[in-house]
């Protein structure tokens, strides 16, 4: 076990190991390889989102070790993975160009409030054995964005389009760009819309999982599938902004749940439940500008954790969904 | 007792029964009979909406059967009514007229995803001895408008009018038309606005309890006086749709609580309370051309239940509201 | 102690000290000396409010005795500030203008709803031990300003503008009015934007905890420090509409916890995330002409209170913060 190893190595060897390790949370994962891999591929997209997603890793952890949160969490690697969403949004969403540098100062506050909100919604979802799962970040960026505003002097940002936004007239689905969608929406988990460190990220969840990748593709096709039911604006769906909402919602109850033909069934049906209600989301946050993050995919795998009946025979204690 | 003859009966009419069981659950109430009556009511007012509301039931009462939800829960028809009164309002915000048979596939999906939504709930609420009421159909049917959208190309519907919509000049409330209303009101839980099935339903309801029924009229009487206060738009007073929300709120408290004249008093708290909650989600929800449903009575019906004093002496333990 | 004194006493006097008691516990005090300043300060600032504020605590109270509240509850004043928050706010957001006397009529109604949300959200909190603080408050206002609308004929209201809203070119802050926000944000917790009944409200903090009032203090120049970094328009900085927040989350983890150098840095944090939280929610909210109220501070001290690691070292149980 890796864990054993690092506790006789220096603080920075091991803040490292755990930063790597909440990477890979967001994939429900637990393997500092594959968070490597996934970093790689960040810095690989864009450097300064990579910059941006490792500063917001480290900041959020580092603020839980000093707000004394329990060791096991910290060098999980519980605490990372928030903070880093959230950095990789600010960042997607600033309007005022890569490289600015002021944006570092927000980056580092607004991962450090996971933090809180994270110990904070552990205390209460505990009744429920629920994971807080990536509730923070979706509360945090929507604040954020609240907070700044389209046309903030300081930190200005783009307004989120809705997806049901209308198509002008006269243009057809291109059938191969929502085929490329799907590894794509894969890489949207991680705010990253090129092909190449898309692919990347994929590896890495084959590298911790090869039934997980399967769920991940599968999950992004059924979010890809229910955006075109809904005709959602092309650029949601070629840029795969459609189908990461479906992936996170198919891995969930694959990664939560030990694999059977039920589970399977029921993975389908939360990949679809997550993508409709993201646009349902997506239209309602798109009023007033703001994203729908992936509330919709965090929603149902809570909903998913609670049911009852057939269902809830396979589900694992949440503590031993953690690996090597 | 209805169930044990039922035990040997052949699955089609057991779930029948369990389904006319589940249409009055609406009204807190638990009868095949009164469950046979509304239904022809709903086909009386428009065989269509009949339909739905019928393919609603079947659909969310074998999505429970299949998913192995509790027996006892099925059988009593707690799976259907959510599925149902999410159908009847598909019906009734759907733009594309009557006999459009491609809204039977979101039909069948929408209420197969209430039997999730009551499943989860379940769990989340099961803590403080909360039924989960109608908040799956409340859910589901927001964030299936919300995915829509008023000009999708498949699935097109009405925005919602708010309730506080300002009045043209001139216009004088007509008392009689308002007085109409009241029934009306009743009618209105079933998404039904014609007077004729409306008094049926009613009669239905006498026919479960006459309490009951009495608390349905005095709660939709206080719903429309509510909404005269407000000055809510004329529309929403001769349709019913002001008074609906206190009915419910009344016979919320006159059905979970033993009858005396301090749970009296509360019944008529609780409709106040319920009507003006619903004229401020309305107006609130209206920004966004959505409806506000009865979210204000099942919001208002669960403080109820929650409140410690004097009501908290007349409360019946839940499994106890179950009638033969 | 008073309570022992006050058992002989006829029940007006009772009542009345109450009442003085709930005033106090807005700001998180319990000393029936310091409502009666700040009851002083509400009738010098406006007597039209001042009467409000008493009618409002009156109703509640009232209320709060008739539907058989716990009696240890009820003269601790628990039942009161709820009630005495939501008609001061009714008071400043009326348009009808001062002595519009039909406007006691909701606000007798809006205070008595207070107690049955106070009493409904007791019952759901005690799972976490958290206190009820003001979210009745805030719904209510909410609902009521929802349910009126701005062109309500009957009881019209100002809209709510956003902080976030945009300045006229060439205008600087001025940073002398700046500084007066700081004390007026102390006053804006009852609503009050004049110095002079701010400072006697700062005065009856200082009377019951000179500590609190430091916290205050301090809290509300956070405030107004976090609205200069997002560039909030000049009129919330100058009347300390953009420092009350933050002055409540300061006092409430001061007030919460027991004082060391770990709780003041957490108190500070506390201030910060309730401004920034009050800034996005007031944008939020604003798009709909509505008004943030103190959503923000109620929901960052819930969140201070589920805090687990250091803070929670500190942490008092709820029934010990209670002082003579």
């Amino acid at each position: 076990h890796v864990d054993e190893q690092m506790k006789e190595k220096p603080f920075v060897l091991q803040l490292a190991v755990w930063g790597l390790r909440g990477v890979t949370r967001v994939i429900l994962a637990n393997n500092p390889l594959s968070g490597a891999l996934i970093l790689a591929a960040l810095y690989w997209a864009s450097p300064w989102q990579g910059l941006l997603g490792t500063l917001g890793i480290l900041a959020s952890t580092l603020t839980a070790v000093i707000m004394g949160q329990d060791s096991a969490e910290v060098s999980g690697g519980l605490h990372g993975f928030n903070g880093m969403l959230v950095s990789l949004l600010m960042g997607v969403f600033s309007s005022a160009g890569d490289w600015y540098w002021w944006l570092l100062l927000p980056v580092c506050l607004c991962s450090a409030t996971c933090v809180f909100l994270y110990s904070g919604l552990t205390s209460l979802l505990v009744h429920w054995d629920l994971p807080v799962a990536v509730f923070p970040f979706n509360t945090v960026i929507i604040l954020y964005l609240l907070c700044t505003g389209p046309n903030n002097p300081y930190f200005p940002h783009h307004p989120a389009v809705p997806p049901g936004v209308l198509q002008p007239n006269g243009t057809n689905v291109i059938a191969v760009e929502v085929l490329y969608g799907i590894p794509l929406g894969v890489g949207q988990i991680f705010a990253c819309d090129a092909m190449g460190p898309s692919l990347l990220i994929l590896g890495a969840v084959v590298l911790y999982s090869p039934l997980l990748a399967a769920h991940a593709l599968l999950g992004s096709a059924v979010g890809t599938l229910a955006g075109l039911s809904m005709a959602v604006s092309h650029a949601s769906l070629y840029s795969g902004l459609s189908g990461f909402n479906g992936a996170l919602g198919c891995m969930a109850v694959g990664g939560f749940f030990t694999f059977s033909w039920t589970t399977h069934l029921f993975s389908i049906a939360s990949a679809f439940l997550s993508a409709y209600a993201d646009i349902a989301l997506g239209n309602l946050l798109g009023t007033v500008g703001l994203p729908a993050c992936s509330w919709a995919a965090t929603l149902t795998a809570t909903l998913m954790l609670l049911l009852t009946g057939s269902l809830a025979a396979y589900s694992m204690p949440i503590e031993k969904v953690k690996a090597p």
